[in-house]
C-alpha cells in the first residue's frame, strides 16, 4: 500500500498535503490512517512521516470542490504524536499557506497575470481563505526568494485573506454584545474585549496585570507569574461569549488570551505590542487565526485594543510578538472583507508513503508496542 | 533541481538514503548540499528533510562498489543541524542497517534462499558488515514483522555482522598490549579495560565508581555525580590508546567510555550490566559499534567484562541498558569472525527532494538569514 503525498513548508510548520482521494484508497478511516503514517503513538513517531513536534506532525487534506466559487477545499489535521488520534477542531494558518501554491504546482489553478488568486475554503471552520500567490509573467518564479521571520530559508510568497472571518464561531464579531466588558476573577476585575475573528479571542491590557506596557522585554517573567489568573479569565471569557455553559467546560485552546499594551514613543516599527497564551503558555510568536482577531479588534472602537491603535490604522497593522513584528493587512473588495497575512511556503519534497500493514493489524502491533 | 532519496528508518534512527551519483548531478560538494537539503543551519530544520535530532538528521550514501567482494559501500554522515556543517568521522549502526534492505527493494542484490546476505563495506571506518535479511521463499515478506526495543511497530529484521572488527582504529583489539590497565584519574587508580573493535571503548568496573553492580536502577544517579571524574579517565584512555598526544586533545566521541557490572544472581535475564556516556551524558541504550567492543572484550581473558561474563558464553551476549537487554552474536566463518547485533529497518517513503537554489545561493541566504 502506497500514498502519494507532497511534503510542505507553510510558514513555520511542516506539513505532509494529500489529496482526499489518495487516501481513500486505504479504506479504512483517517483517524486510524494519518496517525499510522505519521509513526503515532510514539513520542518520537520514528517509524513514520511525522517530525515529533506539534509543528511538524500536521496533515493537509484537499478535495476539488464541488461549487464554483472555491478553487480548492482543503481539512486541516493535527496528527497526535503520543496518542494515535487526530484532532479535527481547528485550522492552521501555516497549513493554510500550503494549500494555495499546491494548487498552482499541480496545475488545479492557471497563473493568472502578476498575482495568482485561489479562493480556498477550510472545511473545519467554513472560512474562505483567499490566497495570492506571486507569479511574475505567469508563472512561479524558479528561485523563490520571499523571507519571513523564524524560517532561514527563502519560500514562496502567500498572502493568506480571511474573507468576512468575523463571528465565525458565535455568529458575531463582538459575542457579548459590547466591544468591552468587565470580568471578575483572581479578586480583581478586568476590563477586557472578546472579539471572534479567525479564532474567539480575549484581550486584557498589559497594564492591568502591572506590566509596563512600553517595556515589552520584561513581559514574559510578568506574564509567567501570573498564568493561573489568566486561565481563569479565558474560562470566564469562554462563557461570556457562549462557547460553554461553564468554566469547568472551556475548552483548552479556545478562545484565545492575547495581553496587549502601547508601544513606546521611541518605537514607531509597530503599532501595538502582544502576547498570545497558547495552551496556557505565552506563544512564541502569535497564531494567525488569533491575529485576524487583534485585527479587526484595532479596527473595531471601543475595543482595549483600539484604545492603543487608535484610528489612524492604514491598511496594515504591525504587532510585537516574541518572534519581532508580524504585519496583519485588512482590505475591503466591495462587500466583502479581507483580514489577512503574509506567509511563505514551499514544497520539501514530492513523495509515495509506504504503508507496510493493513491498518487493523498496525493498531494492533502498536498496542503491543505501548503495552511492552 | 530535484533529488531522489529513500527515506528510511534503521533501528532507532531516521536516515536519507541516497545513491552517490543523484547527489554528484547537484554539482557541489556535500559539505554544502546536504545541510541545504536538510534545512540547515537552523535548530527546527524547518525548510528541509532534517528532522532536528542528531538521531533524525542523518544521511546514507550509497556506492556501487568496485570490487567483486562487497555487494554496496556506504558512507554515513551525521548532517549538523544549528551547523551547517557535515560530520564524517564515525559510522552509525542504526544507520548501516538499512543498507541491505535497500539493496534488496532496490533489486541491486537479488534476494537467494531463506534470509538473503548482502556483504557491506562502510568508507568511513573501512569496516565490512555482512548483512543478513530473512527473504522467505526467496523474497521480502509483504508485510514486515520484526520487533525491536525502541520502535513500537514492525519492521524487517536486519543482522548486521561486523566483519574482523578488531583494532580497525588502532590496529589491535588491546591498543596497550594488556587486557587490564590501570589509569590514575582524579586523585584515584582505576582498573579499566581498554579495547578497539567497533569503536575504541574503555571499560570501568561499576564497583570502582562506589555502584552497587547488581542495582542497575540505582547507576544513572551515582554516574551523573561522577561526569567529571569519568571523562578525566575517558581522556587518559585516548591517549594510552595512541589516538592522541594529550588528554587535552582527546575527541569527545571517541574513545566511548562504557561502566560494567555483574547482574544479580536473581536476574538470569543478562550477562552483564552496562551504562555507556555518549558525548559525556549516560546514553539511552548502547551505541552499535561500542556493543561489538563490549562484545569481543567479553571474550578476551583478562578484561573487566570477561571477569563478570567469565567463560561460559555462548554465541550471544546479553547486556542490560537503560532501553532494556540489548543482545550481541558472534560467530566464526572459517578465518573471519562476524560480531553483530540485530536490528529493525523499513522503508517509509520514496522521494523525491526539492532543492529550490543552486547551493551557492542557499548558503548566502541562511548567512543572511542567521544575522537578521
Amino acid at each position: 500500500m502506497k500514498i502519494q503525498a507532497q511534503w510542505m513548508r507553510g510558514g513555520t510548520s511542516k506539513c505532509w498535503v494529500f489529496e482526499a482521494e489518495h487516501l481513500q484508497e486505504a479504506g479504512t478511516s483517517l483517524d486510524v490512517l494519518l496517525p499510522r503514517l505519521f509513526g503515532s503513538p510514539d513520542p518520537r513517531q520514528i517509524d513514520g512521516v511525522g517530525g515529533a513536534t506539534s509543528t511538524t506532525s500536521k496533515a493537509v487534506i484537499l478535495h476539488r470542490p464541488v461549487s464554483d466559487d472555491v478553487d480548492v477545499e482543503y481539512t486541516f489535521a493535527q496528527v497526535g504524536i503520543e496518542e494515535a488520534a487526530v484532532d479535527w477542531g481547528s485550522n492552521c494558518g501555516n497549513g493554510s499557506a500550503v494549500v494555495g501554491l499546491y494548487a498552482i504546482e499541480q496545475g488545479w489553478v492557471l497563473p493568472t497575470g502578476d498575482v495568482t488568486r485561489i479562493v480556498t475554503r477550510n472545511t473545519n471552520t467554513n472560512q474562505i481563505i483567499v490566497q495570492r500567490v506571486p507569479t511574475p509573467a505567469g508563472a512561479l518564479a524558479a528561485v523563490p526568494d520571499a523571507q519571513m521571520p523564524g524560517v532561514p530559508f527563502p519560500g514562496y510568497a502567500v498572502g493568506l485573506g480571511f474573507q468576512d472571518p468575523a463571528g465565525k464561531t458565535t455568529g458575531s464579531l463582538l459575542p457579548t454584545g459590547t466591544a468591552t466588558d468587565t470580568i471578575a476573577a483572581g479578586g480583581t476585575r478586568w476590563t477586557v474585549s472578546m472579539v471572534d475573528a479567525g479564532a474567539p479571542v480575549v484581550m486584557v491590557r498589559a497594564e492591568e496585570l502591572g506590566l509596563d506596557p512600553a517595556r515589552y522585554d520584561s513581559w514574559r517573567a510578568g506574564v509567567e507569574l501570573q498564568l493561573d489568573t489568566l486561565e481563569l479569565i479565558r474560562r470566564q471569557a469562554a462563557v461570556r461569549m457562549g462557547l460553554v455553559a461553564t468554566t469547568a467546560e472551556a475548552a483548552r485552546a479556545i478562545p484565545k488570551l492575547a495581553i496587549v499594551g502601547a508601544p513606546t514613543q521611541a518605537d514607531p516599527g509597530c503599532d501595538a505590542n502582544v502576547m498570545m497564551l497558547s495552551m496556557g503558555k505565552p506563544h512564541p510568536a502569535l497564531a494567525i487565526t488569533g491575529s485576524i482577531a487583534l485585527t479587526l479588534a484595532a479596527r473595531t472602537s471601543g475595543t482595549v485594543l483600539h484604545s492603543i491603535t487608535g484610528d489612524t490604522l492604514g491598511s496594515t497593522l504591525r504587532l510585537r510578538t516574541p518572534a519581532g513584528v508580524i504585519e496583519t493587512w485588512s482590505e475591503e473588495q466591495g462587500r466583502t472583507l479581507l483580514v489577512g497575512v503574509d506567509r511563505t511556503a514551499r514544497t520539501i519534497a514530492t513523495t509515495i508513503i509506504h504503508l507496510p500493514e493493513d491498518t487493523g493489524s498496525a493498531v494492533a502491533a502498536s498496542l503491543a508496542g505501548a503495552t511492552r
